[in-house]
């Protein structure tokens, strides 16, 4: 009885609403409930007055004119008129201003960036349109030279400042997933968007992008709509990951919205699944999926990684490596991808000790929160120091609180601009019914605040799903130091009474015994020792029956317990490594003018750590003898594992440096002698002079953090930079 | 013509052969044709012999027992008889030795010793069968965290050994291909194995696998069987991989072969398909497949590529990532698996300039080599430098050979016996028509020669496959530094004439015409002006036609050409990290007595670039003091990205020795007291003393091969183990 309506509240709260649930852990769009702006609505209903004056006041005319009235006073009229329209198109272009944002031009600008960055990232070969000499495939792209070695130096800062720093227990499990296991993680049955179909193509569209951009649009260019339609479509966009099949259908036909390219009627939305579906081996008897997030691997691995760790907890278990998600149109470029990079974390605690050895190292760590009630509200991010949150119960426990600080370390180290970066709390309607809680890193580009990585607080959930499917217990064990007296009740039903009582309804009587909570068991006891006899519904025969006391016997007993048998509650960072990496193109992007002021260049201003080449090595003249010096110092470089560049072309010194500030390489060797060079540093132009026996290992400190270049500035000679650039 | 028939015989030499040329490609195993052991030979023949004899001497005894003979006259002959069985069964034991080969205890030693590795491998989490929990799936494995750390060592050691080495311009594709890149590979056609099916449970087999296993296990296990059976047997063996769909069902129906399960009869073979397929986005109208190896999304992006590389030749692309490959039934544990992870490297050079600028560091190499040569004579592979390889014309090119010994400095550095690594080159049959030359890295294991790293000049064919089927030219240019003066062939068909002739033949006329090679025409010139007509063959017409000579101008015109386009030929290491890493546990394992002598004590011997762990620390005793510089050390070592294990448990120090040996932890730091710590290294077990300052430096210095342990040990005091170890 309580096994079956636990079984129905669970299956009740996955609707469609659950599809939120996953997708969320998959980085997807948040879409946060924005309140009207007071400003706007009031221009709203000042442009709906001025409209009806308008009417009234061209009525008047018309009646005047019908009238015969007299020229003066019609001029009067029309006047009066003209005023009206002149006061009507001020508002709209205050209007137009206020839907566009803080934007206006905003948008303008921000899109005009956006190109900027990414006709730079292509012509620079950082990524590239997939099999492109094909027409390429929506949603897949390449990393080209310099954006995969980008990619490999996150990657590699990030196995040393989690794995390494956390002696976490890396992993690297298949891609190819049976269909079991993504059964028992929810994703077979739910992993899906809602689809709509042109009904004559059959070109297929997601239906909340459609209805998403129907509102959008009719906010930004339908200035007539009243201040109410307003408010209706600014609602849709703030719960439509909450509509329902009907609901979402329902609009789509009340806003009579069509295919967007071929202006056809639309079939009603229906789910899609996002996985790539497979077939392993040759009988086509076993389906198969690419999986959908790295972190199952880890899960099904549990009991092994535990015991790996010496059956201890807390311990927390990576993974690096592809994932897969079959958009149904892809948008918004390197953002929104059928393929991609995750590196998730799984830390196993113990659910009663939620407490981080650690957490002292973040405590003091302030910056930009977002938390439900704030957003609740209306109000902004604010920046709360991280101790303060979690004491104020506003972070769910250290652990999670720990992982938020380091998550916000290791962004900013890789080069995202602080001020550009929050730490957004999911709203209760966007979290799975059993989180405890859940953070999303959301980084500020030229799409918005894009969420880039989940740290959530998934509690027992998963390895649950896995214990129940597979059979295999996934818990840990607390001994105690000495056995501990725990009182339990014990429900004893007699079954040979029962049997004579109910026959072949025993069974079902039994069932519904064992299943009562400590309350109604206690209440049954009394009202068995007064009266000897009490009614009972038995759910699964619909009807009561009347229990004696003979036939149950209820006690509470002391037991000795040795160990506490548990599972563990799990919390996951999980980064999307691909939308970090294009969040921190677009923060380190900037231009300056050249030399001659006659054009813009572009710089890439990657941190070293990240840099795709660490440095350049330039002979000032063409010329062998400072050649071979060049070579001379690469092999050093190589040697001492630095990515470089060798030009020995004659360009001038000035565009090799653009060149290559266009690649964010940060240093630059250049050689004028055969026994001191100079480095430039990219941002700030300043070189200084070294000997040729130092450069590489200068190059090698600044490069991998063991210096700045502040402490290189202030301990050589400067050099200066006129005559060359 | 002359392209029908290019067609023609193409897709002739393409047939079930090509199927081993690509999948010999993506490293499957290779067979070579070992000729039968004379020794062998006699015993088969002396035992048919001796069994005759038997028959013949029994058929005596049964005539003098029917003849009434007497009794010792019957005696005597018995005699004889048991005489002719001892020797029978003398020879049989001898054969039965020769044919497990030098094996025979060998075979046993070997699984033995396999098992010993795997059950240490498993046990200790460098491997797990992937999804376990659900009874896992053939031919998918995890890395757990030691076989992650040690792949993840492996491949940033390629990426110094190669990527950076070389300046490669490294990139990462999707897994997920369209059908249109795969089709244009070969992939979608040619990319098969043979299977059969029981024809009543369904269940799949490869069939050369079915018949494989039949021909070893007579060759092993029958002793009946004649000289010439044996002969036979052997000669499918090695023509295995050349056997057509047809022989090879010929040969399953020939012996009687039936499903090894269930005996069942089995179907003929059909091709399979090995790729895992799927469809992108929701329509189903575009199939894609899980790519089969890297080196497809390196090709398509060459054009770009190349643009990068500021147009010059020659240059290198390499990538890592995944591949997947669906085989019809996984064996073989790590190194036959369905989703592996491929290191390769494109090297794109002008086909008319094969020479490599760096080919002097490898020229006097000298290593192992297998020729095709010594193969087909039956002679095993020798010692010979490879500037001699070279030069004598057996490697084909100079690039080839560097490629060849770097893949050897590769290996070896990693800790693979050079003893039993081998370079073995592809015999004519097992070639693509279209490769120059082809070798394969082989290193031995417990199941034989496994093919680990294939290098092969595959011309300029996946190129030019992908220019004809994209439309988009992937081609090189050399710019000459003056014009140069060519003589080109033109033929120039007269269509009208042709057209008055031939009428709607025309065309095909027209295209066999301009399809003639230079000597076709220059014949036919010759012909017209001496004869004034000529019989031609048409092939699409499949007649002779007249060609008369105002019917076509053929002519030898000079041209001035300012620059050479050509399609730049491809060398392509390819590299199975996987198999290369199962390989490396294989050869780094070995045990030791423990100290009391009363077990054997594990140890990989890996050497510390691969080394999972690099260190340990441990407080000699548990004490508050000794546990606080532990963590010292710790914090260092982390800063210095040297990944380590703190060990406070209270366990002795040798079972601690012993259990991180296991993991090939190669340096361990005890603290003994709170100035000087010792550092011991694993192998020599030897141990030196140094202060706590510098123990995390140390490390640090013999862990990235900046010192080796012999320039640590003759810098430092030594200590002594007696006490500890």
């Amino acid at each position: 009885m309580r096994i079956f309506s636990a079984f129905i509240s669970s299956s009740a709260s996955f609707g469609h609403r659950s599809l939120s649930r996953l997708s969320l852990r998959l980085l997807s769009f948040s879409r946060i409930a924005i309140p009207m702006d007071a400003a706007e609505e009031s221009l709203r209903r000042a442009l709906a007055e001025k409209q009806s004056a308008i009417e009234t006041q061209g009525n008047a005319v018309r009646s005047l004119k019908a009238a015969k009235a007299a020229k003066p006073e019609i001029d009067a009229a029309i006047d009066v008129l003209n005023g009206i329209k002149l006061e009507k198109s001020s508002i709209e272009k205050q209007l137009e201003a206020a839907v566009s944002g803080n934007a206006g031009d905003g948008v303008l600008s921000r899109e005009a960036f956006r190109q900027a960055v990414v006709n730079t990232l292509e012509r620079r070969l950082f990524y590239i349109p997939s099999f492109k000499i094909y027409r390429g495939v929506a949603g897949l792209y390449d990393y080209g030279p310099p954006g995969c070695a980008v990619k490999a130096n996150v990657l590699a800062f990030w196995r040393q400042h989690f794995v390494l720093e956390e002696n976490m227990l890396e992993v690297d499990c298949p891609c190819v997933t049976p269909e079991v296991v993504l059964k028992a993680s929810g994703h077979v049955d739910k992993f899906t968007d809602l689809m709509v179909k042109d009904e004559k193509t059959g070109t297929c569209y997601r239906a909340d992008h459609l209805l998403k951009d129907f509102c959008n649009e009719k906010l930004e260019k339908d200035l007539s709509i009243s201040a109410e339609k307003a408010a209706e479509l600014k609602h849709v966009l703030a719960v439509l990951d909450d509509l329902s099949v009907e609901e979402l259908g329902g609009k789509i036909k009340e806003y009579g919205i069509t295919a967007p390219d071929s202006k056809n009627p639309l079939s009603d939305p229906y789910p899609f699944n996002l996985m790539f579906q497979t077939s392993i081996g040759p009988s086509g008897l076993s389906p198969g999926y690419m999986r959908p997030e790295t972190a199952q691997g880890i899960f099904v691995n549990f009991k092994d990684l535990y015991y790996y760790n010496g059956n201890k907890l807390p311990f927390a278990a990576a993974q690096i490596g592809q994932a897969f998600r079959n958009e149904i149109s892809p948008r918004q470029g390197l953002l929104r991808v059928r393929e991609f990079t995750l590196a998730e974390i799984e830390h196993f605690v113990d659910p009663e000790d939620k407490s981080h050895p650690k957490y002292s190292d973040v405590v003091n760590l302030e910056f930009l929160m977002f938390p439900r009630e704030e957003q609740m509200n209306g109000q902004s991010a604010k920046r709360i120091p991280l101790g303060e949150a979690v004491s104020r119960g506003i972070v769910n426990n250290q652990t999670l609180g720990y992982f938020i600080g380091r998550v916000y370390l290791f962004l900013t180290c890789l080069g995202i601009d602080k001020e550009r970066l929050r730490f957004r709390q999911h709203l209760a309607n966007e979290m799975a019914h059993y989180a405890a809680d859940c953070w999303d890193a959301e980084i500020e580009c030229s799409y918005g605040w894009i969420e880039c990585v989940g740290i959530a607080d998934r509690s027992a959930y998963d390895l649950r799903a896995h214990s129940e499917k597979s059979g295999v217990p996934l818990v840990a064990q607390e001994k105690f130091s000495q056995p501990k007296e725990v009182e339990k009740l014990v429900i004893a039903p007699v079954k040979k009474e029962l049997g004579l009582a109910f026959k072949g309804n025993q069974k079902n009587v039994v069932e519904a015994l064992e299943a009562m909570n400590e309350k109604e068991a206690l209440d049954m006891k009394a009202a068995l020792e007064s009266k000897g006899e009490v009614e009972f519904y038995v759910c699964t025969l619909g009807k009561n029956v009347s229990i004696k006391k003979n036939m149950v016997a209820i006690s509470k007993e002391k037991k000795k317990e040795h160990q506490r048998v548990f599972t563990p509650s799990v919390i996951e960072p999980s980064f999307g490594i691909g939308r970090i990496i294009y969040c921190l193109f677009e923060h380190s992007f900037y231009t300056r003018p050249s030399k001659a002021g006659d054009e813009q260049l572009n710089v890439f201003g990657f941190p070293p750590v990240v840099a795709p080449i660490k440095c350049t090595v330039f002979p000032l003249v063409q010329n062998q003898q400072y050649e071979e010096v060049a070579k001379v110092i690469s092999k050093s470089l190589t040697a001492a594992g630095i990515s470089h560049k060798i030009d020995i072309t004659g360009t001038s010194i000035g565009k090799r440096y653009a060149r290559t500030d266009e690649l964010g390489v940060p240093f630059a060797i250049t050689v004028d002698s055969t026994s001191s060079v100079t480095i430039r540093e990219r941002d700030s132009k300043d070189q200084i002079r070294v000997s040729v026996e130092e450069a590489a290992s200068i190059v090698n400190a600044v490069s991998d953090g063991q210096m700045t270049w502040e402490d290189v500035w202030s301990n050589f000679p400067h050099h200066s930079s006129a005559s060359t650039e």
